[in-house]
C-alpha cells in the first residue's frame, strides 16, 4: 500500500500539509469501549507543541484536535476514529526563498526528483508538524496499553556530549523527564543540555542528540518471530520519524565488542514467573518481548534548517546560498520525546492486537 | 498480515524450520521477463552457507534451491515464484537437551510464552536457517536491480574491536570482499578479524560485530515520505534478521554530537546532475532517495550458542545449565555480509516497483 | 488490516458518521500531476446528494468538499490527498426511537453484536452518507482513468418488474443516463421506473432494482490471476456498498443454463487488434481485462426504512414496532449509479497501478 | 500487494503451475495448538480430486499434501504452515496445440497481453489446479470454525435447467451432499443433473449451473461494517476461482423486483436470542453476520474448454480453430463444491481473527 498508513491491525493513516488547512488522521481497528475524548490527547499534544519552552522553535500553534468520528458517550465504539488539526500559525511568506532553492538536509531535492515538483511552503508534507497526527494516535495506543498494564516513557539521553547516565531506564517517570524543558530525567544532565542548546542557539547552529525509549510492564509473547519481529516494527516505527538517523535496543552497537558469554542474558525464576537476570536483549528475543523492559535509543541529527547562510544549488542547479528563516528548533530531541513514545506505543498496541487475533483466548 | 511475510509490491512469503523437510519461499510481484535459472541464486546460497569455511559451523547444507513455478523458458512469466530448499544434514540428536531449557539469547522462552509450546527442533522457526529462503529471493531482487544500474554490497566492517576504515564504502568490489573467509574487504583488517574469531572459538566464546551495506547506482527519488521512508523500510528489513541489535546510516549514531553546520550536506550539481558534496545522510533524504549511494551499518550480537555451560532454567523455572552443542559460528558477520545484501535488496526491489506504480512513465 | 480502506495501491481510507461533525477521506497513492481542484468532484458528487429530485430523500446535504492536501498549484503532488465534508442539516431528533429498537434490514442489530453498542444516530458509521467520500474518491479515480481512455458509465437497468433492454450497454452515454431523474438511458423504461417508484412511495413502501455499470476503453491486461482477481476485486467493491445483494458480469447468473459451445466467445482480428466476437465474458478472462468492455449488474434491495409499522424487537428482546421516519429514498437506485461507478472506478485505477508496477515499461 | 495472497490475519499464499513440479501453499496465522495432520486435508482433496467419477475429468491426481511446516506434535505451533503437492500425471503432450492459439474462454490471451509471454502448458498459472492449494487451506479452516460451532457445506443447486428445490439450505447434510456424485442433496435432481451432465458430454459439450453455500452456526458479530463487509469479502473469494460469473446472497438478485414491505426480515426473540424470522438477508447485515445462516449462491459457467473445434484466433490474429484435447469436466459444479466451501471457511476463518483482535475478550 502507499506510504501514509502506518500499522496493521492499529493503524494510522494521515493526510496534510504545514501551510494547508490542516491535518487528519484516522485511525483504524481501536478496540470499542475506551473512554476517549479530545481531553485524553493534549497532554502529549502540549510536550510535542511549538513554543512550549524557549529551547524550541516559538512558532505558535494551538494543536486543538478536533475528533469527527469513532467516540460516541465517551467511549470508542469500534469505528474508524477521524481526528482534525488546523493550521492556525502559518507565516507562509517565512518560507518564500525555499522554492528555487534545496535546502541541505531536507526533502526539497528528493521530493522533486520523485514527483517531478513539490508543495515547497514550509516543507508541505514533509514538515515534521505531520507529526502532530502521530502523537494524538500515540496517545490513544497509550491509553490501550494502560489497560493491559504497559506503559511507554521516552527522555533525553544525550545531546551533543552531554550523557545522562540513568542506572535503570525502567525506574524513570514521566514527572522526572518533565520536570526540565529538556525533558532528560537526570537534573545535572539537564542543565548542562540547556545550557549547550542555549549556546548553539547563540551560534545559529543546531545540535543532535539520543532518545531512549522505554517500555515497561510488557508481558511476554507480544511480537512475531519473522519478518514482523517487534525489533523490527520498532526500528520501522522510529526511522520513519523525521530526522532519525540511528536505532538500537538493549545492548544495542555495544554487541560488536562483546562476547557471548557475557553478552547473553541468563533465564532466572523471579516471582513466580521467568525472566533475565539482566537485560542487554532490551526485551526482545527472536522478536518477541521477553516481559523485560524494552529498552531502546534512537539518535537525532541537528536540525538542517540553519539561519546562518549554507551553500547549496537551486532547482537548475545554479550554486547559491540559503539562510533557513522561520522559526526552528536548535535541538530537536525536546520535542522527539512524545514523538517517539508515540512510535513505540503504535507498535505495541499493534501487536498487541496480533497477539490476541492469533493467540488470544477464545471470546 | 501474519509476520511471515515481507515486502508491499516485491513480496515474500516463507515457511519451514530447521529439522523439518525443508523451507519454501514464494516471490510474488516480480516483473515478467527477467532471465532466470537455480543457478543465478547459488553465488548468495554459498556465500550464506554454513561449512564454507572454518570459520563458521561446520553443518552442511546444500542449499539446493527447486524453482517451482514463476520461470518459464528462463525467464520469470509474472506470476508467483515458488522455490523450495530441502534439508538434507539435520542430525536432531544434536538438538535433544534443549527442548526442556531456555537458551540464553534464544527465542525458546518468548516462543514458549506466545504459542504456549515450541518446535524445540534446531530452534525451529527461530533458527537462522530461515535466510537461506530470504538469500535466495533477494538474489532475484539484486538481479531485477542490476538492470536498473543498482548494485547491493556488504562486507564485514567491525568484529570485537578490530575496524576496518574504509575510505569509500561505495568502491568497495564484491571481489575484494571475497577475498577472504571474513568478508573484510581490507587485507590487514581481515587478517586481524580471522585471527580473532579463532582465539574466541578456542576459548569456546563468540564475538559480535558491525556489517556495512552499500547500494550504488541509486536514481533520486525511491521511496515514500511518511511511514515507508526508505530508511525505515531498511531499518525494519535488517532488523528482522536475527542477531541484529543496531541499525544507522550515514553519520548514524554520529550526528548525535554533530552541529548543523558540519552535519548537513551541502548540495552541488556534478555531472549534470544534482548531488550532494559529502554523504553523512547516507543517500537519503526525508526518506526518499537522492542518487548518493546508500550507506548503512547494523551491529550483530555475538553467537547466543556457546559449547560452554550457561546458566538457565527450565520450563518449569528450575534453575540449570546448559550446553548448546551442535555446530554453531563463533562469530556471525561473515555469512550474515549475504543475508543483509538481501534484505537491503528487497527493500529497494519493493521500492523500485512502488516508485513506477505511482511515479513511472505510462506504458 | 481494519476494514476502512480500500484498494491496495490507489487505497481510499474513510472516517465520519451520518450525525457527527462530517466525514473524512483519505486517497493515497495517487499519481502527481493529475490536474484537481474541488469542483471536479461536484458533478458526481450532485449525482449522489439526497434531494437532487422527488425520487430520492429530501434531505439536504451540500456536500461542498473541502481538499486539506495532496493538491498543490492546481494537480496532486503525490502526497495523501485529504478531503472533509461537514454534515449540515442532520435533524437529529429523527432518529431518536431507534436507540432501542432494531430497524430491519438495517446493521443496528449486527454492530451491537460486534462492538456492544453502537452509534445509534442515524445508523452511526453503517449510514450510507459514508459513500460521499467514495464518491469523491472515485471522481478522482475516473480522472486518473480518462488519461488512460478509460471511461466508466452506470445506469439503472431495471426497478421493480421493469427492465431497459439496452442493445450495447457501451453505447450509452452520460447525456442519456442523466435525461431523467431515475438515470436509466431508456427513456420510456424510465418513464415506467418513475412511475413504480411514485406508486411505491404513495404506499409507502419502497423497492429494489438493477444497476449495470460499464467501463470502455479499458486495455487488455489489467487486473490478476489468482486471487486478486478483476472481477474479484470488482465483487468485492460493488457488495461493500449498502444494499448490494448480488453481483454478476457478462452473461452473469445467465451462465447457469447455457452451454459451452454457446457461452464462449470466440477470438477474432479486428482493427489491428485481438479481441471477441461476443462480449459474454464481460471483458474479463482469467481475472484479467480483455480490452472488450466490462459490464456487471449488481442487485440493490428495497429501502428497509419504511414510514410504515414494522415488526421487530427492542435491544432486551421484546417485541415492538418501528416506523422509521426521517427522509428516506422509496428506491435506491438512482443515486446508487454514481456509487457503483465510483467503486468500479477505485477498483480500475487500482489495477492500472497495479499493472504499472509490474508489467509497466522502466522509467 | 501482489495477487497470489488471500486473506488479512488467516492469510494463504500460493505458487504452482499445473505442468511444473507441482503446487506451494503458505498458510500464515493459524492460531497454535489446532489437532492437524495430513490426514485432515484429504477428505475436501478427494471431493475436489479429478477422476472421482465418470462426471468429472479422467486426469488422475494424487493430490497428496505434505505439510513441511507449521504443525508440530500434531499440533498447528502458530508458524506459518508449508504445504506441497508434487504434480504427477502431466501429460504435457496433450496441451502442445495451445501455445500460439488463444482457447475461447481461457485466460491465454489476457496472460499474453499483461505479462507478454505466458507457461502456455495446460493454462500454466491460471489452471483451476491451483485450487488443491486453496482446498487444503479451506479444511484447516474448516477445523478451526468448527471449534467454534461453524460448520460450512455447499452443494449444486442448479446444473442447465435442472434446479434443486431446498426447502431449507440449513438443514442439508454432509451426507446427503455426498450421496451423488454430482453432489446435489436433492435425490431426484441430482439423477437429471447426471442425465444431462451425460447428454452434454456425449454432444463433446459443457454445462453450466449453480451452487449453492450456508455456513451454520454463525455467531452475530463478524464483519466489518465499511469496506471488508463480510459479503464484500465472500463475494470477492468466490470471484477469485475460476469460471465464477455471478454471485448472490439472501434473496439475491430477487430483491430487484421485491417490496421493502416484504423483503425486510423482522426480528424475534428466539430461544433467548435475538434473530429475525426469516432469512432474506442470507445471514448478513451491515456487512456483518446476524447469527442466521449465512446463505449465497454462485454461477459457473460451462468448461471453455471443448473436445470440439472452436474458432479462434493465433497470437499474430490469424483466423483459426482449436480443439481442447485433454480431459475436462464437462460440468464443473461437482468439483466446485470443495472449492467454494475452502473459500468461504478461508474467508469466516479471517473474519473470526479479526474480531478477536479488536472486540475480542482480553486473554
Amino acid at each position: 500500500m502507499p506510504g501514509n498508513s502506518f500499522g496493521e491491525l492499529f493503524r494510522i493513516t494521515t493526510a496534510g500539509v504545514s501551510h494547508g488547512p490542516g491535518y487528519l488522521v484516522i485511525i483504524d481497528g481501536c478496540p470499542p469501549g475506551l473512554p476517549l475524548s479530545a481531553e485524553d490527547l493534549l497532554p502529549d499534544l502540549r510536550r510535542r507543541r511549538p513554543g512550549q519552552s524557549k529551547l524550541v522553535t516559538q512558532r505558535q500553534e494551538e494543536d486543538v484536535p478536533e475528533i469527527w468520528s469513532g467516540v460516541f458517550d465517551g467511549r470508542t465504539d469500534g469505528t474508524s476514529i477521524g481526528i482534525l488539526f488546523r493550521n492556525t500559525d502559518p507565516r507562509s511568506q517565512d518560507y518564500s526563498d525555499i522554492k528555487d532553492k534545496y535546502r541541505p538536509g531536507h526533502a526539497d531535492f528528493t521530493f522533486d526528483a520523485k514527483y517531478g515538483f513539490r508543495d515547497y511552503r514550509g516543507g508541505g508534507r514533509s514538515s515534521a508538524r505531520e507529526t502532530v497526527c502521530r502523537v494524538a494516535a500515540g496517545a490513544i495506543a497509550k491509553k490501550l496499553l494502560g489497560q493491559q498494564g504497559v506503559r511507554v516513557l521516552g527522555y533525553v539521553k544525550q545531546v551533543g556530549d552531554v550523557i545522562a547516565a540513568m542506572a535503570d531506564p525502567s525506574a524513570v517517570t514521566l514527572e522526572q523527564v518533565e520536570a526540565t524543558p529538556v525533558r532528560c530525567p537526570e537534573p545535572e544532565a539537564a542543565q548542562r543540555m540547556i545550557n549547550l542548546i542555549e549556546e548553539v542557539r547563540k551560534e545559529q547552529d543546531s545540535i543532535g542528540g539520543v532518545c531512549e525509549l522505554v517500555a515497561v510492564g510488557m508481558p511476554p509473547g507480544w511480537g512475531e518471530p519473522v519478518f514482523d519481529k517487534l525489533k523490527a516494527d520498532l526500528a520501522k516505527a522510529l526511522l520513519s520519524l523525521p530526522a532519525v538517523m540511528a536505532f538500537e535496543y538493549g545492548a544495542g552497537f555495544g554487541v560488536a565488542t562483546a562476547r557471548g558469554s557475557a553478552n547473553n542474558d541468563p533465564f532466572v525464576a523471579r516471582g513466580g514467573r521467568i525472566g533475565t537476570e539482566t537485560n542487554r536483549h532490551g526485551g526482545m528475543l527472536g522478536g518477541i518481548s521477553s516481559g523485560e523492559p524494552i529498552v531502546l535509543r534512537v539518535a537525532i541529527k541537528p536540525t538542517s534548517s540553519l539561519p546562518r547562510p549554507q551553500r547549496t544549488v537551486t532547482r537548475t542547479g545554479e550554486p547559491t546560498e540559503i539562510v533557513t528563516r522561520g522559526r526552528h528548533d536548535p535541538c530537536l530531541l525536546p520535542r522527539f520525546v512524545p514523538m517517539g513514545e508515540a512510535m513505540v506505543a503504535l507498535v505495541l498496541a499493534d501487536h498487541w492486537l496480533r497477539w490476541r487475533a492469533q493467540c488470544g483466548t477464545h471470546g
